[in-house]
């Protein structure tokens, strides 16, 4: 069963709900403009992974679109409501914990904000064995813009994510599972709901790689804890601007986010990418043991 | 009062709902992911205006979405039934009829759709007559990108309206009431929920031009019903590409949407837009008579 807590007030708590029932009005904002933000967490094993990044990049998505939301205390106990009811109707050995916040009717009116837990999806703890064959799609964008447009809310994780499924939709159709986005100068950014992360090998030294932040891109927390964790383990860290060559030149090239973990990335645009054994198998322990 | 219908097989004419009443459960992808579309419309003297071309740009943004969508019959019963509602129960002068389709939780389940129909805000209808401060912002997106890349939804009328929604905040932080959205490589593009169309007065001949839709923006089906009202009356007609110069070389330039009708523009980035009252007066009389 899955389980829904609604961030309320009058219930310090939270207030469990049934997630089966109707539960919003139409005339939210959040509903109608997709005027809200969010954020998806991994619960297993009894914890919920990297909640304080969670909370963290919540609160900067918020503050981007103006949208004032409940303290990191409120949001700590709905998430603890929640998946205590989640295990007691049945658990499961992944889920979902999702956090989520939207405008209300009038703009003076407190967001609407919810955690939901669900068992995740099969598909991608597949893909972590299976790997995924990726697209190259242009998000329009120039890789500098980020700075000067702060209107349009790069690096924030808005409810208005229709781009994002519709590239993962176009992916489908055209034989391949996922996208990885390129700005209009060529640059990688990340995919639809993943970060981008790649590996170099080169004698003794290993080293990590991802597009850096200053493209627009959403800051990954699951790369940041893997690259605080491979850094304790001795690779060399770097942030790129990277293009498409360094992925093909790569000796491991992964799709990072904190529910799918690491997925390989098997061909891009239908090329086949290099897949170091030993690397991935060292990367993909860094990644299980993130808390 | 408001009204609100929902389409529903098992209702032909649409069922009445109580729009204060929570209605939609958070799991919906429409709700987590702004994944779905809309239309709003005017209604005004016992007539919704444009409801054929309004129908039509639904279907165009549910393809864009590869969202199936109920017919157009079931819309119009919906409509009927909501603006009959609506009346009952009080009305307004001019009221807003607002069309959604949003993806269900499973990619299979039917699109959640319903009408609803509201008063028209009251700041829309005093804009007419005050007219607004606007201030270009940077969209981003090269103007020749739409064609290419067809994820990106660009002149699909989605619910991901985030990036509008922060545009318009912004411009308010900074003193304007309006954005009109420019490319990367400076093209006048649109604003945020109104089509931009400009005049020109060159001895007898008037002169009306509004931005090519090949620029990726969506196309209004309010410049459209008044270029063709405008070209009876014996105007010229022009798409540009057009330039900021160009609005600041005009006659008049206005923001067109299918409630607020026709907005003057009185400044851009804080600088006198020149307004020609026999234009103004000409079509705004024209816009009154779209039907």
């Amino acid at each position: 069963m899955s389980s829904l807590v609604f961030l309320d007030p009058a219930y310090p708590a939270g207030r469990l709900a049934d997630i089966n029932a109707p539960q919003l009005p139409v005339t939210l904002q959040g509903v109608n403009r997709g005027d809200g933000v969010f954020e998806s967490m991994l619960y297993t094993q009894q914890a919920v992974r990297k909640i304080e990044a969670h909370l963290a990049r919540l609160a900067v998505s918020a503050e981007a679109s103006d949208l004032p939301i409940p303290d990191e205390r409120s949001w700590r106990a709905a998430v603890d409501t929640a998946v205590a009811d989640f295990d007691a109707t049945g658990g499961a050995e992944e889920a979902v914990v999702k956090l989520v916040a939207m405008r209300g009717e009038l703009d003076q009116d407190p967001a609407v904000c919810w955690v939901t837990v669900t068992p995740a999806p099969r598909v991608g703890m597949e893909q972590r064995e299976t790997g995924v064959d990726v697209l190259f799609l242009d998000r329009g964008y120039d890789s500098k813009l980020a700075e000067r447009a702060p209107w349009l809310l790069m690096g924030a994780k808005t409810l208005s994510y229709a781009v994002n499924m519709a590239a993962l939709r176009y992916a489908r159709k055209h034989g391949a599972h996922e996208v990885i986005f390129t700005s209009a100068d060529g640059v990688v950014l990340e995919a639809p709901t993943a970060t981008v992360l790649l590996a170099q090998r080169d004698g003794e030294t290993r080293r990590l790689l991802t597009p850096m932040l200053e493209t627009g891109i959403l800051p990954g927390t699951t790369q940041s804890a893997i690259f605080d964790a491979a850094q304790q383990d001795g690779w060399e860290l770097g942030y790129g601007p990277l293009r498409p060559e360094d992925l093909y030149q790569a000796d491991g090239v992964w799709l990072v986010s904190s529910v799918r973990l690491l997925t390989p990335v098997r061909t891009l645009d239908a090329k086949p990418i290099r897949m170091d054994a030993e690397l991935h198998e060292q990367l993909s322990a860094l990644a299980d043991s993130i808390r």
